[in-house]
């Protein structure tokens, strides 16, 4: 995660053309609110066996105190991984929380909110503050304690505290290449 | 797996509509081989986390004398899991051995090979001798033992046994219900 | 855990007989840090796959801000459980910091230190605060997203909150059952 | 394991000075069944994660078929891993087949049985057939798959053939190092 206390920028605002379990969400909308932003692709291994499941714990573990938020940010395979693909993945794997698609112009295969949010692959986690303020980003396996002391201190009103990113088995990275 | 041993019949062919990582394959041409069929769906969650994993294993621990093959018996959502998308799951998730599409009439949500073996849900794997011989059949997750012992025995000529069903979480049944 | 911060109490003192990985410690020195207690005994197995992995990765994730510190606290099979025994334990299990055993009088299975914190088994975690006062106390297993979130919140001055207890498999309780 | 199919050797008998879970045992009442020897320590990490379980699920896989049996060779830390200490071990881990105690001389700090076998440390899996020949001998993890195969094949009468040695985390070599 990068701390960057001293830049703290606005969250970009993430451009989507569809939601699944919610109503279209916007940051605005969630202004108070600890937002949990986890970027994934369906058919990213990495995402499917750790960074969703995270996600869900991390919904169980807080409440309503947080917002889990999945956004779909597909970088390759386009055809392969349809809006009605995702609808049925979603379903299958019974994700709970809202799922927004990230737009996707042709001229770049990189969607428009991963490109904002300069994001390097999936998945990545991106931690939000109350105010909408971006307070760490994340790309791969983050530590299951290490998250949930971040996400404490966010709701707590305190600046997050992230270790050195770890080795992350299977990401998917812009470049194409799935480790 | 339904021993059967006094039932002896023989595989039914298959019938698929495009294959990845081989060349279209039939039974015929196996014929001298034992084969391990697995028939899945790439979105069904045990499928992806248990039975496709373990069907490497297999292919891994008896190499060329076990052909280990992969059937995509979609049953339901079949526009979230078309070819395009199943070519790009392979992909990612690194599945190295022949992988067949399951045929498919509109008239009947479930493709003709699951019909013709009778199968319940996926995963199921099915055992067939080198004689073409359908030698074992069972809906849900194996146990690695037990799967190994039965295979061995196939490939030595003598009569796989089977263990008692276990509980299956994660299987996808053809009544639409995941678990 | 029990919340009970309207019946803050001083963490009672612990009475040991041997220290590994340490000079002998009691609460009094370790006053201005935070403190995880987790009680244990070397042949329960769920200590030995959940709480002491668990405890490490407590002392990895939050490094010198916090003392993580085993308690050895047999109240049965005394003789199997011997200092000599643990000794050999922690050196090939590799657990990195302090352990204390705790006194013992033979007219009581249950060891001096557990009974004042009125534990129920194995294992047993609890947090102390850097006043010294007792904050929560858990006996089974404990969500690592919810024992990070509240070791967070006395770090940083605030009241832990922490979740419903859940099931616990492999704990030892001090009638004698593991499960 | 060592193939060895030219040099099919007795298995050495075992010298053993106490039991649990059964009589007195010696290869010789175990003519006629096919014998898995699992030679662990109780301290040994990986026996305790890998090995004793994986005996378990081999135990339970083919029943009364197999004789499965545990030898605790104890080369280190002898004072902390006694026959008092082993009960409470098997007791509290649910071990339930017979297990040996090996001999020791206290010239030597490996036990009489290991040295027989010529065993590096623990865990070692030994492979005995029906005539009481040794056929396969093992330091370090196997695979689930590859042993079930290979024990399937001794019931069977033929030869068994076991892959490669695996990486293997956990072990304890009788120079003292355990990884």
């Amino acid at each position: 995660m990068s701390p960057s206390s001293s830049l703290l920028t606005p969250a970009p605002p993430w451009e989507t053309t569809q939601w699944f379990n919610s109503e279209p969400l916007d940051l605005a909308q969630l202004r108070g609110r600890v937002v949990v932003l986890e970027a994934f692709q369906m058919l990213c291994p990495g995402c499917v066996s750790h960074a969703l499941p995270q996600a869900v714990r991390l919904s169980r573990t807080f409440g309503d105190d947080l917002a889990v938020i999945g956004l779909h940010t597909v970088f390759e395979h386009h055809q392969a991984m349809t809006p009605t693909s995702l609808e049925a993945f979603l379903h299958e794997y019974r994700i709970p929380f809202p799922v927004g698609v990230d737009a996707f112009r042709s001229a770049d295969p990189a969607p428009v909110t991963f490109s904002r949010y300069r994001m390097r692959g999936t998945p990545t986690t991106v931690l939000i503050d109350r105010d909408g303020v971006l307070r760490a980003h994340r790309f791969g396996q983050v530590d299951d304690m290490a998250l949930a002391s971040a996400v404490t201190r966010l709701l707590d009103g305190a600046a997050p505290r992230l270790l050195d990113e770890e080795a992350a088995p299977g990401v998917c990275a812009v470049d194409g290449t799935c480790t």
